[in-house]
């Protein structure tokens, strides 16, 4: 499925080169399919990258959509919302998860402020739409003018981050109270009850929780009138940082560079994404499963099958980064082993 | 639990130092328990090394024990015998998926010739103790001075790693065969049906499946008399590739140096060399779910969960492999991150 306009087209990876790399597995000194999903996996990304055998990655790329979110005025979550800007100065120090795993991992790290409640280094708010969103219990996200704006820069960086030689982006959140508009996102669009989506975020407790799923609902019930417009569906229920991700994620198919969705923050931009520019989705593959429940909904909803399950649930990318090693492997494989015909291998009795 | 006597005595990871890192991860920039399973592990591996934080793997190593199994001429494998010493050579000319997947691990690899049936190369032979094993459906797959030898080698290996610096080992297991004799041990020692633990191997078609259920059952009734005491088990019922694993879990278990395990055949060593020296598992994280039915029932027994599940069955420690790089990354986030001290974060509102 591909669609014209505005999104430009999203081709899917080259099926050519896919076959290409089924046929090239079968010669390596393995038993056929003994690699398992590995295997599926590096035929992907051969096909993502249209060669056989694929190239080793250069440049993983993590960016890290900042922004706070209105609705943690009605007490949806364990933090309070000065955390994020702390948080963002804790990446650029690189004292956070998501920098102890892009070291592992082999990515770098870029952080950008898209809209949170305060002034953060110019350097990471050229593209900063806003100071926190809409409370979306009681009142849109985002105006018109804003949604266009965030979704575009959203873009714009997929552009600058291809553009500068990643082969390979990992989108992260970072926003207290960024899983009340994800989860609002993911039961509108995947027609679900609040209390069978609404998860723990950060940690809530009991009656955090209750107020959560409140905030959820009145936000459902301003969502579902816009449910198939997914720009509206945006400028309603989510925020400027998460549309920001769902205008970064179509744009990463649109430029044929495969993602790593990690959480449930950016899965439901993901969701939103595939919306925007349909088949996006064939350029994805799911980093991990996180304890929250509008999570499962959301990969469901997207027939992905998450590459790890660890009960993580902490954002910035974490879960994708600790998936990253799977996809090296993958490349590694398919790209490195030798052949029967080259080891000298007897290929079955 | 431990034991004292030949094996050893096998310590635990240290409580206390378990205890800091768990207090650790409190302190560090995330929500409480927002890293799942991967704090466990993370905390898992101080108190394997004994401090905290742990301190990033300096050598992990595989070691491949090769060995053939006179049960194939049962014709239970789609591969022939020859295979196995091919494959030793794809090893050292770094051409197989262990090869690939340790280069991206950062792990080295080591192969050593337990019975291959021929001659390899002096290097990697000076543990040998035989050229393949008996064939267990209808005789004994070692003698008593055998199976002897076969162990001391496994714990002398280990010896040989622990003291060149490896502070993290992985076995891996090649043998055309090799899953008749590890289902048997499997069947044993958790009392199972053959047909509910006996998997296609390398890729056996229905006809040889069936004949792999043949073999195993006839072996299985020669194994069942001696299943309580392990080293006679492994002297009826597996091989001295497989009796050199399970001499090699134990002694890295009383080296004090964690253990990823890798599929079925591994497993099934590690079940026994549980028995040899109680308390062993203790030092070991499963690396991987394989497609194997007595693997699953072996991690079942040693109740040990999986870090992925990608269905791969190949063996050579590529599955231990593809999950190594959770555990960097698990030491990596509990050693490296910033605490909300050190980082001026706001712990919760």
């Amino acid at each position: 499925m591909s669609k014209g306009g505005a999104f430009g087209v999203v081709e899917a990876p080259d099926a050519a080169v896919r076959e290409q790399a089924q046929a090239r597995q079968l010669q390596l000194t393995k038993p056929a399919g003994s690699l398992g999903r590995l295997e599926q996996v590096g035929n992907w990304l051969a096909a993502c990258q249209g060669v056989c055998p694929p190239k080793a990655f250069a440049r993983p790329r993590v960016v890290i959509f900042a922004g706070d979110h209105g609705v943690t005025t009605n007490g949806v979550s364990a933090f309070p919302s000065e955390v994020t800007m702390q948080m963002v100065g804790n990446f650029l120090a690189g004292g956070a998860a998501v920098n102890a795993l892009a070291a592992v991992a082999g990515a770098s790290v870029r952080v950008v402020d898209i809209a949170v409640d305060g002034d953060t280094d110019p350097a990471i708010s050229v593209h900063k739409v806003r100071r926190s969103s809409g409370s979306i219990a009681t009142e849109d996200a985002l105006t018109a003018e804003e949604v266009d704006q965030a979704i575009a820069a959203g873009r714009a960086i997929a552009d600058e981050e291809v553009d500068a030689g990643a082969d390979l982006l990992i989108a992260g959140d970072m926003g207290i109270g960024n899983t009340t508009p994800a989860t609002v996102l993911v039961a509108a669009l995947t027609d679900t009850e609040p209390v069978a989506a609404v998860g723990r975020g950060t940690g809530v407790d009991d009656a955090g929780w209750m107020r959560k799923t409140a905030a959820i609902r009145d936000a459902l019930r301003r969502a579902r009138p816009v449910v198939k417009n997914p720009v509206d569906l945006l400028r309603v229920a989510s925020g400027a940082d998460i549309a920001a991700m769902a205008g970064f994620l179509s744009q990463a198919a649109i430029r044929k560079t495969p993602v790593i969705l990690d959480g449930v923050v950016v899965t439901a931009a993901a969701l939103v994404a595939e919306d925007l520019a349909p088949g996006a989705s064939a350029w994805w593959v799911a980093g991990h499963r996180s304890t929250e429940p509008a999570h499962t909904l959301a990969l469901k909803q997207l027939r992905l099958e998450p590459l790890i399950e660890m009960e993580m649930r902490l954002g910035e990318g974490s879960g994708a980064l600790t998936a990253l090693p799977i996809l090296h492997a993958a490349v590694a494989t398919l790209a490195e082993m030798a052949t029967f015909g080259d080891a000298g291998v007897t290929d079955r009795s």
